[in-house]
């Protein structure tokens, strides 16, 4: 078999990709059905590429060379400066290796931050949670590094530039809110903002590896509860309504969802990386590498689908514009550069935002049994990690990553598992007080006894995404530990019990989360609860909990987390976390309002030991009895004998 | 005494003004120390003046004749239709009459609403609570009745206006938020929206009274804490740091605040009609008619302040624009005149708000005595009156009109006492469960035996503001109405009692007033607390207690309701309102937040013989006994002997 240059290029973006659920997989790509001499062809052409793999990446603090070329490219282009945010072309939460470029400039691999390159010199741009993290990854000598939130890049911009000069942005990596606080932070500065057709770093980046390539594959209806097609015609019918003639999808989710396909582009998030315009007739443009594409997911795609290169999309934009209708965007999550070219082409914009947001946040009924099965898998490795721990951590030897990476083993053995929803957070003692902790060999501590442990984690699996958070006690707990463990415990069986009317938003619930620990002079620094996925991203809007005013309404299906916590700095940290879905109530004799509810799905047992039943009212302490049979009356069948055991045991009635 | 035309319109003004609290007040705008003589001739004046007013709003539903007329202008100025606003030129709560202009081209008096008058067809906008009294007071062949809220006049412009069509409205009336739904309804009908110079009403409006004038007086350090000008330094520096120029204040009562004056133009509300512009240097332009303020106002003023004419605003709006500076101005509530004038000249606009909300919600020290002192002389005379119930509502011979009148009565005895703060809710039985209920002889209601009967009621003290609501039970209430009291109770004992974190919004805690009422799936359709004025409006921003979502956080200092209620619609209705001041809380040991927490001012008993005490948990019960306790300590010394006996009585534990 002669593997020519384009397999030569398929395979560059394979390697590329995250590791596949499916290692092999992709092969499909190349040929409906290889032989074996081409499989083994193809396996060793990606071991020789994935051996030579080398974005640059890998290195940190970033070379001073990768700077000195950035501003030769801006210097050529005739700019003083130029923006780089964390963001990709899709504000993805998870980014491909290619659109790392903050990380490539600059070394820092946090999740959020910025940087800004002058000719003459450049800041960073992290948040509290990555102030170390920034200082041992950014050379000090080329970056200077700022508070991203207290003194953010457009005031950087504001002080630091001059009278005349040109910052330059990429517009597929900002949103329009984004640029119009560009846009006034220039302005102050008399600076001129200039939108670049290409990115300079992309100019400079000679080792920068291609866009992922990953096998698109089919979401089975048994899984969607719905088709594409009546998809289609759902968000068809907002758009008539709305009297807009298109939407453009930018959202990877928002696509995955519309037309039932997953991808393995990003980790931890099953989408493939793809643009979509919904016109009105519902009939829709769909921008991708049409490589990703096995015949059997064109022959998926209903009719009105026509699949068009990904690199087409600014072009369709200024085509689409010209047609003279309104087109609805996200006014912050749709680039600028779709934006800008919409509206250069003549076309009215609606920014009331993505219209699948909603549709996909209101689970239909296969898609919640699908996240209760999942849940009750997820809940067996769950019981299976959580009895490990027991038998090992009281000698003191595990750490957080041997104790991370058993509970991955474990959820693996799941043959519906696909990746983690997210990497796990396992926290050791003082580490747990870390809210966005990652262990690392550096920083990885060891399970001592006595302390707390907390582990937040989670699961995609082909019928469901799965996040749960507990807390721990190795040996034995201080009153302390307990009396706010069991606080936390309040909050969380507040939100678990809550009723609330049809048209409560999750900011009024946020607070019943937090009045235990109000009542002693305590609080945590992080929402109560985000929207969840259906074998997409763990993190979803546009519903969640939070004391940040949000007006989206509660609704049926709606899955959310319920995670309060308390975290003592440099001591521990206490986090109790499950998956909820909103449920209708039945209406009781007398009641005047419809009510809702939430259903818990996640079906893991709470560390009694860390409980002080005196806190808990009775109906707290019966909410909790209940929670821990309905546990070992569902979980037991499916674990081993010595974890039943063990399970019975910690499920027991306080 | 020649009483030349002069002091004749001064006195049309004085007629044209509410009723003082100090009758013959005004006669000082006539000269300082009048004689006798003088007196007498005022007198006679203001009564001949009285006897002959019509300023033509007593006639409901309006004649038809108006109608006419305003389309005869409208045709005259070239016009297809014109927008009637319920709002004054200050969005004022209370309206003069002469601003009163919905009310007198539809006959329609409620406290919200709009009207649009085309030349062939006229629609008026009222809200759900206003249906009937509309159907009553407008003429349904003249106009068509619309649902405000469900179907706002945007929506029926854009539908019933067409191409080239021209619709005017008169942007004194307008904030520019409003003037931009307005564009965008016309947008959609392809007319155009056309800002008029002069009300096309104020042309065909005959009888139309002038501005009302009342005497502006000194509102005295001991009662205000700070001087106007360390009011102007604090607003100047404000202006200073976000590098405005000046801001335009159009809220009358931003205007009292910062001048430490107090009018009596409107009702309820101790304001005087004025306009001011405040500098970054701390001067002041005020706009307002001359003719109210005595010398001694005059010279109270800092040096800084300069007395314009009211009607110069719109040119010195110009005027300002053209020095070019930025401008800050409330988005919503600027008048859409001053901010297109401001524009106009050149100016920038910073759409930031009113800086003087935050300052003038946040009360000092004195300002939170003098609430103090006014709610305890509040609840002695809410003692007397509810003792005066408690005899004669058991005959049901009271109605809400007499009640209501009695109340009234009994608070005029104090001395400090100037005005209601709002027209009393008394409703009997059903009407209680009219949220905005007003009692009127067509709906006055016997107070019957048994029933519910609530009374939401307040005071204008010169040292305070109150507004308390208690429900009442005449005769022995059912086991429901018990019931749905304690929830109601329980659920105002939950903000009463509230520990939160600074930065805590009101918008967080809202849901702790209704959860006793979720539980069992009632809900009521108001917000919890609203903010409340040092002798200002009784409802008063930024801050307030509601689930509309609110970005203020609640600050020591800040007065706001407590008033959770229950409706049952066609039979009973709940609420128990006291005010609160909200407190920093000292810090226990092993707290770690700043915490917050309020006080409650109002001091007036709570009906126990509807409190279910099986429903109160023992803090709960503690809470109501612990206020009771106090209300009997600090309101017997105040009353007499038999109310002393029957507060006793009332107070006592449950």
């Amino acid at each position: 078999m002669k593997l020519d240059d384009s397999v030569r290029a398929l395979v560059q973006g394979v390697v590329a990709a995250p590791q596949s659920f499916d290692p092999e997989g992709w092969m499909a790509l190349v040929a409906a059905a290889p032989t074996p001499e081409m499989v083994a062809s193809l396996r060793a052409l990606k071991a020789e590429l994935a051996e030579a793999f080398d974005d640059g990446l890998g290195r940190s603090p970033a070379p001073a060379s990768r700077l000195e070329a950035l501003r030769a490219e801006l210097n050529r282009r005739g700019v003083t400066g130029f923006i780089v945010p964390r963001a990709d072309e899709h504000q993805n939460e998870y980014t491909p290796r290619c659109a790392q470029r903050l990380r490539w400039i600059t070394g820092f691999s946090g999740s959020a931050g910025a940087a800004v390159v002058r000719l003459d010199k450049a800041a960073v741009f992290v948040d509290g949670r990555y102030t170390l993290q920034a200082a041992a990854e950014v050379d000090a000598n080329l970056f200077e590094t700022r508070h991203l939130v207290d003194e953010p890049p457009s005031e950087w911009i504001a002080r630091n530039f001059k009278k005349g000069e040109r910052l330059a942005y990429d517009p597929w990596l900002h949103g329009s809110d984004e640029v119009a606080t560009l846009l006034k932070a220039c302005e102050t500065a008399g600076a001129s903002l200039v939108a670049v057709d290409d990115d300079p770093i992309d100019a400079v980046w000679r080792e920068r590896a291609p866009s992922p390539i990953s096998r698109v594959r089919v979401h089975a209806e048994h899984l969607t509860g719905k088709t594409s097609a009546a998809k289609l015609g759902e968000i068809g019918k907002i758009l008539r309504d709305k009297a807009c003639a298109a939407t453009v999808l930018s959202n990877c989710d928002s696509v995955a969802w519309l037309l039932n396909i997953r991808g393995e582009d990003l980790p931890s998030t099953p989408f493939t990386l793809a643009y979509a315009t919904v016109f009105a007739d519902e009939r829709v443009d769909l921008f991708i590498d049409a490589r990703k594409l096995t015949s059997e997911v064109r022959a998926h795609f209903p009719k009105c689908v026509t699949v068009r290169p990904y690199a087409d999309v600014g072009r369709a934009m200024e085509e689409l514009g010209k047609s003279g209708g309104t087109v609805m965007i996200d006014q912050a999550l749709t680039p600028a550069a779709i934006a800008d070219r919409l509206q250069k082409g003549g076309a009215k914009l609606n920014r009331d935002g993505d219209p699948v947001l909603l549709p996909k946040a209101q689970k239909n009924e296969v898609e919640i049994q699908g996240a209760r099965d999942a849940h009750v898998r997820d809940a067996a490795a769950m019981a299976g990690f959580l009895f490990w721990l027991s038998q090992r951590a009281p000698t003191g030897e595990l750490d957080e990553l041997t104790a991370s990476a058993e509970l991955l083993a474990t959820r693996r053995r799941d043959q519906r598992f696909r990746d983690e929803s997210f990497e796990a957070i396992s926290g050791a003692g003082p580490n747990g007080a870390i809210v966005h902790y990652r262990s690392s060999p550096k920083t990885n501590r060891k399970l001592e006894n006595p302390s707390i442990y907390l582990i937040d984690s989670g699961g995609q699996y082909e019928d469901g995404t799965t996040d749960v958070t507990r807390t721990v006690a190795i040996g034995t707990p201080t009153p302390e530990q307990r009396e706010r463990f069991t606080r936390v415990l309040k909050g969380h069986i507040a939100i678990a019990t809550a009723r609330f009317p049809v048209g409560t938003t999750g900011s009024q619930l946020d607070a019943l989360a937090r009045l235990p620990l109000w009542e002693v002079g305590l609080d945590y620094d992080h929402g109560t609860g985000h929207g969840v996925g259906s074998y997409l991203s763990v993190h979803e809007g546009p519903q969640r909990i939070s004391k940040v005013p949000n007006r989206i309404a509660l609704k049926p299906g709606m899955i959310v987390s319920n995670e309060p916590g308390y975290y003592k700095a440099n001591a521990y940290g206490i986090r109790i976390e499950t998956l909820v879905v909103v449920t209708a109530q039945p209406k009781k004799p007398g009641e005047e309002r419809d009510m809702l509810g939430f259903e818990t799905l996640t079906l893991v047992p709470i560390d009694t030991t860390l409980v002080e039943p005196r806190l808990l009212s009775e109906s707290e302490r019966a909410y909790l009895n209940a929670y821990h049979a309905r546990v070992r009356t569902v979980v037991t069948p499916l674990v081993e004998a010595d974890v039943g055991a063990w399970l019975a045991k910690v499920t027991a009635p306080i």
